[in-house]
């Protein structure tokens, strides 16, 4: 991360930026108003990203928002714009997500602070060692009459790709459900059990992955996913007397995300009866949907309007640190499209005209935003 | 084993018969005949079981054949009879079973004798630590002019208690064909991959486990049995790229079996040329079903219906050493029922009236079998 903030410096002064480390980590730019005392624009996207990772998630939308305010070429904007990288999105060493961007949020709390890594380090400690100060954390706060966030993101899925749209302007950040449930039934011997008088786990966990695919099949935007199993005893001649399976249930509206997660462990309860199985569920995570600001989107779209490209909408089906940003500002948020919808991953792409297009829209966004209110 | 050899070869000198221990490590009781010389009828089945199992898997059948000639007080028949207890059967310390029946059979090979358990150990080395002669595993095999071998064995599933029968004579043992699948398609976020782009290879593999069940309930006396399944990465909020699975499939006629197998691996096919997966197979074991003798079969049931008992039939879906020494000589097995199906578990159980109608058919058995020749 030093490495990468030495970088980042020199490209945020050479854009005539006034840099900082916030308690957080997080490596800030400002951009002075033309008028002063003046309100800010935050832009800003996360410098970490996840083991065996590729080249742009996050670290693009730093990189666009500095190269917003170069092309500025020092000329001045009724409002200051301040670019931040945050420190820590992704939750890969703490188990605990968006730390950058709770400390502009003012959520970092205490709790978050002591979370540790396996080798016992807490995130405190981890601030400390790198030659920040922990007890400075509400200082990082993002100033009370910010005029908005607007971040860049690669879109790390296949649906803009899939519509043949470079970018699209994100209309909110799907909830989640995340669900264990543990299908039992009787453990038995594969050759001498006939199938009459079987209680298979497995096949009953089967039955009930097919029906939950073709239930979030039939429910428009609705993803629902089994990517966890675990079979008992797991022989390949024993009959499985258990088999535990997780569930993970999105869309963007809480209702139908909801009601679609109790359909689907009331199918599993009508399966496991009709099998003669047990089943049990626990609720291990339940994320309301997060909508971006109307007013900062609006402004978004007329930017991408201005721009000639088609104006495309999405909802995230991953977490972003607008969603925790958009706590306390007016916040929006632009995809460019990803290359075989890879992300995560060392073929993780983008485009290079579609990276023109985003900045060509970041102009036209700045450009709106300064034109006085009708 | 030694321990258990001084209690067996107390009740085997007990009721007349002159103890060995062969190179395999079986213990012989020989019960003379009337006769001199005269042919020989085997009584056995095996005195080892797995770990953390019950008190009736194989030893049963040895003392039954111990308890039927202490019932014979020293009468003699005109043939002589030869219990045995077997060494091995399960094949849990090398890997290999039917040790024992294998040398009465005449096949156990150098190959078999050189197989090491987890420390090295070679079977051969362990007859010589056992103090036997490892290079007179031949002097171990039937004699060639043998009447034929009975075994009584609980029936380890739950097809005779289903059926309210408290003993079954055994046609014949079951082929079985052993699968390994690899379903492959896309790992992908959960969040961002919509229904319709995604490949997963859990949920293809789901839709073929549930097939696999349904045709095999379709199909008279198949067993199909998926029991190991393993997913990668097996994360709850990734789409599985890949999805491992076995397939056990069983019947008693080799037919079936063998286009079943094909069928299920056709089915596969299919489910991932649909969904975009790729699916790949390796068979593991193809063993064909071995038929109990006609003749010798055709006495049990004679015996069975002497006692009164209805006679009931049934294929075996695991494998016993009447299969391995069938090979040799006439062979016939009868199954005693076992409460709840339970086997290989510490509740592994056998009702007493079970156990003295198996007598009473053990005794008609050899009452028809000293009959003259009509």
């Amino acid at each position: 991360m030093r490495e990468v903030h030495t970088h980042v410096r020199d490209w945020m002064r050479g854009a005539g930026m006034a840099v900082t480390v916030d308690a957080a980590g997080n490596i800030r730019g400002v951009y002075p108003s033309a008028d002063a005392p003046a309100r800010r624009l935050y832009m800003a996207s996360h410098l970490d990203t996840v083991p065996n990772a590729g080249a742009f998630d996050g670290v693009l939308g730093v990189l666009i928002g500095i190269a917003l305010v170069e092309a500025l070429e020092g000329r001045g904007l009724p409002f200051a714009v301040e670019v931040i990288g945050f420190s820590e999105e992704e939750g890969v060493r703490f188990g605990t997500p968006f730390i950058g961007s709770r400390a502009l949020a003012g959520t970092l709390d205490d709790e978050a602070l002591a979370r540790c890594d396996r080798n016992g380090v807490s995130v405190a400690d981890a601030i400390r060692a790198f030659g920040l100060d922990a007890d400075r954390i509400a200082d990082a706060r993002a100033a009370h009459d910010a005029i908005g966030y607007l971040e860049f993101h690669i879109a790390q899925g296949p649906v803009l790709e899939s519509r043949g749209r470079p970018i699209g302007v994100v209309n909110g950040i799907a909830g989640q459900t995340r669900l264990a449930l543990t299908f039992t039934g009787t453990a038995n011997h594969a050759g001498t059990t006939p199938m009459s008088l079987r209680h298979d786990a497995l096949a009953g966990a089967a039955e009930w992955i097919a029906a939950v695919e073709a239930a979030a099949v039939g429910t428009p935007d609705l993803v629902a996913t089994v990517g966890h199993i675990e079979a008992l005893p797991n022989a390949s001649n024993v009959i499985a007397g258990r088999c535990d399976v997780s569930l993970d249930v999105r869309h963007r509206d809480d209702g139908v995300r909801q009601r679609s997660a109790v359909a689907l462990v009331q199918l599993a309860a009508g399966i496991a009866l009709r099998r003669g199985l047990a089943v049990s569920h626990e609720v291990r995570l339940d994320q309301h949907a997060v909508a971006m600001d109307d007013g900062l989107t609006r402004v978004l779209e007329q930017a991408v309007h201005d721009s000639g490209a088609p104006l495309e909408h999405l909802v995230s089906g991953a977490g972003h640190d607008a969603m925790v940003v958009g706590g306390c500002m007016p916040a929006a948020m632009l995809f460019l499209r990803s290359p075989g919808g890879i992300s995560h991953h060392p073929d993780e792409a983008v485009r290079e005209d579609d990276v023109a297009l985003a900045l060509e829209v970041g102009q036209r966004f700045l450009a709106r935003l300064a034109e006085p209110p009708v």
